[in-house]
C-alpha cells in the first residue's frame, strides 16, 4: 500500500491570499502535484506519457473545503485512483494537516487524448503496460476500501 | 437581467500550460473574477464586505471541462446566483467562447464568517441590505430559468 | 501616442497574499498582459507570431516595488518599447493607481527564437513588417521622452 | 556552509506555459521558496516573524533567464544572503538543473515594516537575535565568496 503514502509539501507564501489562508484554487494544483507524484511512485511518469504523444486532460474536478491551510505548515496530500476503464480515470484526494486534521477533499476525472489530433483514445491500445498499473492500483485501493 | 450580463476577459499567456490551453485550475479563478464582477454590478462590493469584518470563503467548487480556452481568445463568463438563505450562497457558472461555444461549466458554494472570530454567521443579521440584493438576484435568476 | 495609452485592469482577489496586497510575482504577469495589449493595439498579435513559428521568450526582468496594489482597485499599466534591434527587444513599465500614484516600475528584455529549433533568430529576416512596427514604436517613444 | 545547501524541488505541470517551459514569473516564486527555506534552516522562521508583527516585503527583484526549466525535472535553488544592515536585506539566487546547468540567476531586496503601521523599521531594535543570524550568514557568504 506504499503507493498510497501521502505526498508531502509545505505551504508557500505566494499560495495564501488576503484571507490569510491558501487560496481555494491552489488546492486543485496540489491535487495535480499529488496525483503525478503517486503515479510516478507507481511507475508511471506523466512526462513520459506526453513524450509518447498522449495527454491526460482534466474533464472534471470537485473540491470540498473544511479548513484552510496556513502559510508554512506542512500538509499531506493523499491521491487515490478510484476508477479506470482505459478511457476514463478518476482520482480521489484528501489533504490533511500533519496532525491529521482533514482540510480538503476532492476528486478529479481525466480522459486520454492523442497529442496531435486531440481526439480521445483508449489507453489499453496505446499504452497497455501503463493500463496494467492503473488497473492494479484501483483494485488495491478498492480492496483496501472494502476492509 | 443585465445583472446576468457576462464578464468578459481575454486569456493571458501565463494562464496556459504546456498542453497549449488554459490550465484547469485557472477557470476556478475566473469564476471568482466573474462572481465578484456580477456582485459589484448588482451593488455588492466584496472588498467592502471584508472591510466591514465579514468574509465569504469557498466551501465547495466543482467544474466540468468541455473544451480548453486558448491564449489570446476572448471569453465570456456567466455567473448566476442559484441559492441563498443568509448562511449559504451558491453560484453557477458558464464559460463560453465569443462564438458561443461552451467551454466550462461549474458551481461554487460559499458561507459567511466573522473576519476576527472566523466563526460562521447569518448575513441577514449582519448585512440585511446585502441580503436583499442577493435574494432578489436568486429570484430573478429562478424566474428566468422557469420561463 | 495612443499606442502608449495604459492597459487597465482590476486587482483580483487571488492575486493578493496574506500581506493584504498583490504578491510581488504577479506584477511580472501584469507586465506581460500590458506588453501584449500594447503590441496588439499597435498591430502585432503575439498569438500570430507564435502561430508563424516564432517565440519571444523573456531573457531578463527587473521590478521595483514602491507601494502595493490592493484587491478591487483599478490600476493602469504603461508598457513602453525602449529598445529594438531585430534580435533584442526591451520594454519599460509603470504601474499606477487610478489617482496616479506610482506603484511599481520595471523592465523586461526579450529575444526571438524559432519555435522548432529553439535557436535565436533575427526578426528582420523572418517578420520584416513586425520589425517596422517595433522600430517605429521605439522611435515614437524616444521622441516623446526627449521632449 | 550547510546553510547554503540548495533548496530542491520538482517542476510542477501548472508552472509551465504553452512555450513548454516554466513561465518566467514562477522563478520569482521559487526564489521566495528557497529564501524562506534557507532562513528556516538557519533558525529564522518567516511565519514567526509575521506572528511577531513584522513583515518583510520585497522592494526589488531582478532575474536573468539562461535556459527554461522543464516539467518533471528536479531543480536546485541556491539562495545566498548578500547584504544586511538591519534595514535592508539582499539575497542572490541561482537555479540549476540537477546536472549543474545554470538556468536562472537573480536577486531580491527586502525591507522590514511594522505589520500594523506598515512603516519601515530597523530589525536590530525589534528582533536582535534574528539580526545576528542574518549578519553571520552574510559574513559566511562573503568569506566563501572571497576565497
Amino acid at each position: 500500500m506504499k503507493d498510497f503514502a501521502p505526498y508531502k509539501r509545505r505551504v508557500f507564501y505566494y499560495e495564501t491570499d488576503q484571507m490569510g489562508v491558501v487560496h481555494h484554487s491552489n488546492y486543485i494544483r496540489w491535487f495535480e502535484e499529488a496525483r503525478e507524484d503517486m503515479m510516478r511512485r507507481s511507475g508511471i511518469d506523466y512526462g513520459e506519457i506526453e513524450a509518447r504523444g498522449v495527454m491526460m486532460p482534466v474533464k472534471h474536478v470537485d473540491c470540498d473545503y473544511k479548513s484552510g491551510a496556513k502559510y508554512g505548515e506542512s500538509v499531506e496530500i493523499f491521491a487515490f485512483p478510484r476508477y479506470f476503464n482505459g478511457v476514463r480515470l478518476r482520482f480521489a484526494y484528501e489533504i490533511r494537516a500533519v496532525d491529521g486534521t482533514l482540510l480538503v477533499t476532492g476528486q478529479s476525472e481525466h480522459c486520454f487524448i492523442d497529442a496531435l489530433s486531440r481526439k480521445p483514445l483508449n489507453l489499453k491500445k496505446r499504452m497497455p503496460e501503463c493500463c496494467e498499473i492503473l488497473s492494479r492500483l484501483t483494485e488495491i485501493y478498492a480492496e483496501g476500501q472494502s476492509l
